[in-house]
């Protein structure tokens, strides 16, 4: 894999320029893009030309290449939603989290893979781990150009799981940043309560840098050691629970970090949440049968079953419903604060197990949704893998706003495994 | 000006077609819009298919034209968002409004004026009860032709006073509902914490009914007749003061209310929430620049002034400024329901005073953009006006997500004010 920082250190340094990395980039792409398939449109000229522009290195993300999911609006690259509906379509403007991140010196490589829509109906990426397996979704390009050394930087989206469990999946860090951290103007909107914008990249450090340079925000994690965090373990959950495989990768990773000195305890979600991650569906729903309303009523039959579906859902529930479930989350968000008023993050799995062999589903988001609901920041640490050499994620979970103090706990988590080896 | 209500029941009732109301419609345009110049697109024989329709007349809206603010997008019309840097631009999709306007068996008829971008930059608009007098703005061309009796329902967009202004100026009834009651998706995004979609009918009734079929939400207030509200009637703000006219609008809407037995008292506002009028412009201004950071990159040229200024005290606006800022935020709407625990609505000016001479300004949104930032329902209570016949706008502010009781309370000053006559 590429680290963001460490090719930002040698750009820095005079070692290597953003010409270069492009260069090195489009060839690890032509080696393997056949058959991981990440990307539904790639703009290697684009990015020349970009690279060649005075001054792009001195820039906070000196010129590194970023791919982009194709939820994500380009004013020069088609942005196709995933969707049949969206035929090489070419929005006006970028997205604000894209011409962000060309105006902090990144460089848009490229669109990749999304499910429609950014839900459940999968495309063509395989996951680079082992090819017949999914990379999860909905942002499995991003995760999957990531793990597969093509781009140092990914952007995603997660309205369920579509950030953490892909990077989970792939083994990548992933963060969702606390609930619009990141603007997702110019990102396809599904359901405005959960849609976040979120990051790809190496390592924690990694996603850290790009988040603090593209936000231009104090998130950088990087310099120095974090301070040894006080860590809730969630062994049990209001919903199906993990496989063997990640409940023993969430064991693991409690004893690194205990063994690296993090106060580690075992905690409990009040009832109250298992009654919000119930709430995620109605109001996600609700919002995507509004959200996308326009293109189910005059494109229909272009849509997937899966997104039809949840539509068709949305239009059953009704607005008394919707306020129930909104209520439910306010309560929800009050409870959580209060049961972490004595621990700075929760570590809990990223995913009930690995990727799922085939390529007709993600995965599953339950070991999200709440976390997405609730708006806080979620990091995936990655570093673990099971029996088959799959990756294993653990999630790393801070109070809303608190994103620096995430990433530095997640980083401990993550220093604290690789010590372990 | 044409009641939504009454327009409903006489089709309801079969003495009016959705098509013969099209045509009423398209008349009192001709005549008029020559002077007051309140759309940019005007799609009489689109209108006229859709009127046409089986079984319009029995939907919700009942085929009631609605005249939308062009800085929603449509499919089928073109949409500017009163930019140049928009010409004759096309959308894919319809704005989630717009798509359940069109649901709920409402004819979109055309695109309104409105400012750049929805902000400060004016377009050619005038208002009806004086054609030297600013319709007021963001929703200029919205709020005039409900004025004008143009057409029974508008769209409009509130980012600092752009619902409540107009709709005062031009003495029509105005809704803001409460964030994100209404979707803002497909709504050219300013700012996100801030951009509310609303909606113009002739009265308070009118606009509720728009509000209730539109949203498919338990709103209408023309079944019975509304309870006695306990009105908080602010005459003191932390920005500059009212005119001596809208104050003794203010004073005869509370005396009117309190004599038709309405329990009224004084209040004051606690020092956040000053705190939190001054953060507004600060998150205002940050989010612009994010927002419009593409068109700002890529044809800054074509930007107006307002706008382009906006944008540019945006990008000096740091993160911890604007966390500050949002923080405050957090703080001001506690306080403000505890301020509000013993009563129902507010009542303040909805406007410093009547519309201003001249169509370079479209006046002042001091009055609204605290409760834009707040978050609270909205209703601009119309009926009064000044010694020169200019419209005078109450508005009566309630408590987040109790927008029906805002309404009936709204419902409740507007008909004090009528039995005044």
């Amino acid at each position: 894999m590429l680290s963001a920082l460490d090719l930002a250190r040698r750009i820095e340094a005079g070692e290597l320029t953003p010409a270069q990395l492009i260069e090195q980039c489009a060839e690890a792409i032509a080696k393997r893009e056949g058959e991981i398939g990440a990307f539904v449109n790639l703009d290697v000229d684009g990015a020349r030309k970009a690279a060649a522009a005075d001054g792009i290195g001195s820039k906070p993300l000196r010129g590194l290449p970023v791919a982009l999911k194709d939820i994500f609006d380009t004013a020069d690259m088609p942005t196709e939603y995933g969707s049949k509906v969206y035929p090489n379509y070419r929005p006006k403007a970028d997205a604000s989290l894209v011409a962000m991140i060309r105006r902090a010196g990144g460089i848009a490589f490229g669109k990749t893979v999304t499910t429609e829509f950014a839900h459940t109906d999968p495309g063509k990426t395989r996951n680079p781990h082992n090819l017949a397996h999914t990379p999860g979704g909905s942002s499995s390009g991003s995760a999957a150009a990531v793990a597969a050394g093509f781009v140092p930087v990914a952007t995603g989206s997660q309205t369920g799981g579509s950030v953490i469990r892909p990077a989970s999946f792939c083994g990548v860090a992933g963060f969702k940043p606390s609930y619009r951290l990141l603007p997702t103007i110019g990102m396809k909107c599904v359901s405005w309560h959960l849609d976040t914008a979120g990051l790809f990249a190496a390592t924690v450090a990694d996603v850290a840098y790009a988040a603090a340079t593209i936000g231009d925000r104090d998130l950088r994690v990087d310099r120095g050691s974090p301070a040894s965090p006080r860590i809730g373990v969630l062994r049990e959950h209001p919903w199906p629970s993990a496989s063997t495989d990640i409940s023993a990768a969430l064991d693991t990773a409690a004893r690194a970090a205990g063994a690296a000195m993090a106060r580690v305890k075992d905690i409990r979600l009040p009832p109250v949440l298992a009654a919000a991650f119930r709430a995620h569906a109605t109001i996600h729903s609700y919002e995507t049968a509004r959200s996308l309303a326009s293109e189910y009523e005059r494109s229909k039959d272009l849509l997937g079953r899966g997104i039809r579906e949840l539509i068709e859902a949305g239009w059953a529930v009704t607005a008394d419903a919707y306020d129930d479930a909104r209520r439910t989350t306010s309560q929800a968000r009050r409870a959580l604060a209060d049961m972490m008023a004595d621990i700075d993050v929760i570590l809990s799995p990223s995913a009930p197990g690995a990727a799922p062999k085939g390529l007709t589903s993600t995965g599953n988001s339950t070991f999200n949704r709440l976390w997405t609901l609730m708006g806080t920041p979620c990091v995936n640490v990655p570093g673990l893998t099971d029996h088959s050499g799959l990756p294993l994620g653990v999630q790393v979970i801070g109070r809303f706003g608190t994103d620096r103090a995430t990433l530095e706990a997640a980083l401990f988590v993550e220093s604290a495994l690789a010590r372990r080896d």
